[in-house]
């Protein structure tokens, strides 16, 4: 068995493989995410991940993974969690530092710490129905980066950047996403 | 005092008065929602939500509400949690149940039950960075909902259509939203 090269705790030897593979055949790289939701009553409705689809096959191994949503008491809700919009930053924020862990375990850079925080400026005329010219969704999202790592400034602002073109959730955001909606016949 | 009139758990009592409070002024809907991330190991981060600004005043009275993020081990992770991109999909989930619940509420329209499904296909070749020509975001979402209410089936098409209009995360989604992000000086 092949020695296994670790960065940051990401098993390169294994990512530098998969790569190869998906360069042998790209449906290797196609996945399919899934949630489902339920609502609860109000503003309160709660949310499960569990299978997926990818690297051809399905998998259903993991044990299901509840999420509550809901709205703080100025919104209407009874905070029996956080907020849809919330999440949306809890998704930003696990991608970016992710994509930002993942690039620089490639190249070999070697991370102490990452820490972020996100802020995101929204208009509730929007969602109110109270103004059509008010976007509904986030006016804009600003993050900042911590990193702990010994490399230079240069490097540090080459990270950030890395992150953002490989983020998946980054570039949902950023870019427009066809959603479609219907109901289930 | 006044009665309280609830419809699926909505004071839309509540609901109107806010509204008309925010027409007279219109900074009480400007919202900033916020998140901070703490890289663990490899690709497990945590994310932590607790205050906000809204209403003209910070809320600061919750208790942090935290969430690990991680990949499957075909993602190279150890299912410490959901991933990110899957988050992506409770956020949609949840703002697309309370759009449509809220808005139903307030026309006066009883619900029973609200159950939806998300699946949104990615082609991992973009966050690899093995083709500049894959997008790199989610490449389409599909949700199908299940409403159950004493309604016609028109009814129910019309509310899907205003969960969308109204929902702060499709809107965030399906249009372009501006996202910096720099070193925290």
């Amino acid at each position: 068995m092949a020695e296994q090269k670790m960065v940051n705790g990401v098993n390169v030897t294994e990512l530098f493989n998969t790569i190869d593979l998906i360069k042998k055949n790209p449906d290797i790289a196609k996945f399919k995410f899934r949630a489902t939701n339920k609502w609860i009553n109000g503003t309160h409705n709660r949310a499960t991940i569990k299978d997926f689809y990818g690297a051809l096959k399905e998998d259903n191994s993991r044990k299901p993974m509840v999420y509550e949503l809901d709205e703080p008491p100025v919104l209407l809700g009874k905070n029996e969690g956080s907020n849809p919009v919330e999440y949306l930053l809890v998704a930003l924020s696990g991608c970016l530092t992710t994509s930002l862990v993942a690039h620089a375990s490639a190249k070999g850079i070697k991370i102490k710490g990452v820490q972020s925080r996100y802020e995101g400026e929204i208009d509730l005329r929007g969602f109110l129905g109270i103004s059509e010219d008010v976007q509904v969704g986030y006016q804009n999202i600003r993050v900042y980066f911590k990193i702990d790592a010994d490399v230079s400034q240069e490097q540090k602002e080459e990270m950030i950047k890395m992150a953002q073109k490989y983020s998946p959730v980054f570039n949902t955001i950023t870019k427009s996403v066809p959603v479609s909606v219907q109901l289930d016949k």
